[in-house]
């Protein structure tokens, strides 16, 4: 079961070109590829002739051709022409997808056309922004459930444990940090402050100038279905990060985590690195991103062995902690969503 | 399903020795071997007394000996021997099949042993004619079904999209030939024209000697269940090929093709090709095979990503088009054959 | 259906340490540990939190620590403790299992807690005798039910055919050998004695003294589920091994082979090879070793492809010989303890 109507991430705007691109999102099988216009669209990746996947195919004028017979479906899964023949059956089309290009993502809408709004996509400015925010971003195959993957990018208590050695906490500040939390419509927010505390290992390296003791946040809000936007930072202490909102200076990072199902038990997961803190150094933006990528190795081999556990015994009883009210409210945000579908 | 009362292709003659050889066929597990006379015998790839395949046996003087306790069993699948035990049960048997060579290929008949006919295996000549049409032979394993492979055999549109570096021609001299088609019993056979038409790469580096202008001929016979006989060629345009069958002297290749059904999802594909154009250069006879062996390893990627479609989706539904007619008549024979026999 | 009432090799000894280790043990997904004090647990691999594999944990003062969000679980499967939160919940636990280390096995009881009788394990203390048996050890995985290696362990008809190089004997002498049964409530015992018969090349090689004829016993005792103690040896013949029971001064050795089921198709095979002939030449507990390394890997391929066989063709008949005694009456033997669990 996979909420319908909503904006997925399918693909990041460079890996979709003329030559057409295979991705499986929320099970079914999709081609994107540019017009000759470089326009973007997503169809099935199925010829509805005899069935070939029309990755295999090639973009010409009238959109892409299937590369077993020739068939030519347009943008919006019409079939524009069959090699040999005058009339095209009406019944001659395949699925589509309306997609949207935006903040360097490619957006795709898995539910009716009618109801795609584009407004509905959320905003992510900073991927525009290569001054402030220069980046690199990624795209992990990861072998389970999304929201296993969203449970543990919106919870804060496994760093001490997965990430022990890379971005982690010690166990004690981890449990005594000042926690806001905020429901939305979509999901939640918080913002979880650390203060007077020693930064960790990845923060010190990045930021010399950074003092023993710092003021440390950490922003999450995740968007329902997949999304979350992270900013975390840290500003020596009591230079008022926290009461007055003065959150430059220090160590500051933005990112971007966009989880995309593949089957119920894979997914894609998107994610960008905006290194917010020695912006005019290239080699700061690819360490930053590198020691993430580190971390979120640690995340897969955990996240993955976990859906398995899952999908072997799912009779047996899990229990419920405190530190799981997130958790158990982003579950329930997500369950709504497809009641009202389904309804 | 399969067709039953059928002879199939179980192997090259030269894959079978004295060594037993396992190959399964409509989804049976068959070990083939010679015996001490050099005659060659099929039976289940199963001992009956604990289960453990044949295939690891030996060949002994009363037949195949199994290589866990060492019953043996003769061709016919009766137990021919029980090490240390005197009686041998009646029930000790296993399935065994009939088996003729002929041709350079081992046929096998899967169905009823009162029904194997000899005489209903087709001929082919050029198999025992090395001074005509020296020839070289291949099996391949494809993960499709063996009616997707003869589709694409049978069908010349997709030359111009999966060929196109190769064997292909253009597409508009593909959907202008002139096809002379003719129904039989077993399937049918069809000889397309394409008249004063470019040859194309192959044939040219083939025959320098082949004009700009060509008349050129495929003509293709399909004898269910998997058996489809090619011969190819082209001659100077207006040389007479056409209206008085004079096609000698120019290019001209015969392919078999040889479809044996292992399970529903894959199949075997064994294929000759032989060189009528140039018989005295061993070098002409190995590059057709090896150009012919590219062109197929096309076919099998896209066949393949067709069968994993068909799989998965197989609740969508496809369109027919006009060039189908003949694959339409060629499953129309398949599932008349069938049915005859589940009646 | 596994015998749960009963102890099961779980590890070598050296296997395990205060690293968790992890095993499947009749379908069951279990890690192992050593405490803080080098006494070993075995639990469920399994947090009864959000689903994690425990293997990816650490040892801590009071138990085994997840290494998602680090509950820690005591050696009976209590929390021991929920990092930020007090109150640990009654139902937060997991499944544990008695486990016993006894000479150089970590024996585990897979029913019930209550009947976890330690001295219900078989003694092995050759295991413990490094002077007068100096041994090595191992553990296969092999894709086999482990009754189909029970089978092969206990039947001696096999040696001829799967081991014809290494071990085997011929199949004359295999079959007219003298056997002593007896039937015990776990299993049964035999000796097979082979009187001045040729020995082995293995034996010659090993035991150079050994003159061309001799009197050869093989012992074997399977106790149900998965274990078979095996003494094999020769003296020269006619020097009293047979009448008067004088085994010493020839080649003896003596092999453990512990079976244990991990998937109903798959299982753990346990074995040490003793060297009781050279005990003062380390090559020759080397040598042994790599002997029966050797005729192991001969029985896995058979027996492996015996299971894929049995699984595919479950539905056809198979027929027993009258060398199959011993081996139905292990089956009966194994149905009736598993029967007695079920009533």
């Amino acid at each position: 079961m996979y909420i319908q109507n909503a904006w997925y991430i399918a693909a990041w705007k460079h890996e979709v070109s003329q030559k057409p691109f295979a991705r499986r999102i929320c099970n079914e099988p999709i081609v994107l590829f540019r017009d000759k216009s470089n326009k973007i669209w997503a169809v099935e990746d199925r010829c509805c002739h005899r069935g070939a996947p029309l990755r295999f195919g090639k973009v010409v004028d009238s959109g892409l051709q299937c590369g077993y017979h020739g068939l030519v479906f347009d943008g919006k899964g019409h079939c524009a022409d069959i090699p040999g023949q005058q009339n095209i059956p009406a019944k001659a089309r395949i699925r589509h997808f309306s997609v949207v290009e935006k903040d360097e993502f490619i957006w795709i809408w898995m539910g009716e056309a009618s109801k795609a709004d584009e407004s509905l996509i959320i905003d992510y400015p900073f991927h525009n922004d290569y001054k402030n925010w220069p980046h690199k971003h990624e795209v992990y195959h990861i072998k389970a459930n999304y929201m296993l993957m969203v449970d543990n990018l919106m919870d804060m208590t496994h760093l001490a444990y997965v990430h022990v050695g890379s971005i982690g906490g010690d166990t004690k500040s981890t449990h005594s940090a000042k926690m806001e939390t905020t429901r939305t419509d979509l999901g939640l927010r918080y913002v979880r402050w650390m203060l007077g505390v020693k930064p960790p290992p990845t923060y010190s390296k990045a930021v010399p100038t950074l003092a023993e003791s710092v003021d440390r946040w950490q922003e999450f809000e995740y968007i329902a279905p997949g999304n979350i936007i992270q900013w975390s930072g840290a500003t020596n202490a009591n230079t008022g990060a926290y009461d007055k909102n003065l959150r430059e200076g220090g160590f500051s990072l933005r990112l971007f985590h966009g989880l995309t199902p593949e089957t119920e038990s894979t997914c894609h997961y998107f994610w960008s690195t905006a290194n917010g803190y020695r912006q005019d150094d290239p080699s700061a933006t690819e360490q930053l991103f590198d020691e993430i990528a580190r971390a979120f190795q640690e995340d897969k081999v955990i996240v993955e062995a976990q859906q398995a556990n899952l999908d072997e015994l799912s009779d047996r009883p899990l229990v419920d902690v405190v530190s799981d009210s997130a958790r158990i409210h982003m579950r329930r945000t997500v369950d709504r969503l497809i009641k009202k579908e389904t309804l």
